[in-house]
């Protein structure tokens, strides 16, 4: 996270474009949790191609150099960016994150039938992914 | 660009998840005009931390192995996804792309006081980007 994305002043015009980020720079950040746990760190996130939006962040959880890491994909409106905490907040505690939907690294979902994206979906609440 | 995307059969159900795509994916798709020329490949894509919105796809355009490289960031509405180039389609030519704002590899634009992309909103067209 470059400093210049969280230290940007935020006034009525600028409220809009201060929080524009490159998709290459979200990868890294961290997740943190409403008891201020570090639940991981964004590996990637899911686009939908004509709407342009993002639909789910993939996160990458517990591992060490890579080694025994999962990903966990996380409907995106799940996250809020804090910018004190230059990272993303979820109101998730760790077990329930335990329990979701998560691949390890040699085993990318088929994302294309709909059917992992509506796995996600339900686990979080059935409300859908907004796209 | 992955096969299964592109070959993803759509139906009503899946016509929405079929689309989705990783952000470290389009990294690299090709991007065309209506002529059929190729204008470049997508380098990154600015993302609204917020709305989780795409912005911007930000364009590598010219150069060889990185050398002499120019960076266009394209308001995404401009992209429209097609599944047959399996790559993204702008009606640009390339003197208008050539006179668009840019920057080399080692001039990394401010986003952050959102002057730089009202200068690209500004140039094609005042329409400013949906976020």
């Amino acid at each position: 996270m470059s400093s210049t994305n969280v230290r940007a002043k935020v006034d009525v015009g600028q409220r809009e474009t201060s929080s524009l980020i490159a998709a290459s720079k979200v990868k890294g950040t961290n997740v943190y949790n409403r008891q201020n746990e570090s639940l991981g760190s964004i590996y990637d996130v899911m686009l939908d191609k004509r709407s342009g939006h993002v639909t789910y962040a993939v996160m990458s959880f517990g591992g060490f150099l890579g080694i025994g890491e999962k990903y966990h994909p996380l409907p995106w409106h799940l996250l809020t960016y804090n910018e004190e905490r230059g990272g993303y907040i979820v109101d998730l505690d760790k077990h329930r994150l335990e329990g979701a939907p998560s691949y390890a690294v040699s085993q990318t979902p088929d994302w294309s039938t709909g059917a992992y994206g509506s796995s996600i979906d339900k686990y979080y609440g059935d409300q859908p992914t907004l796209r």
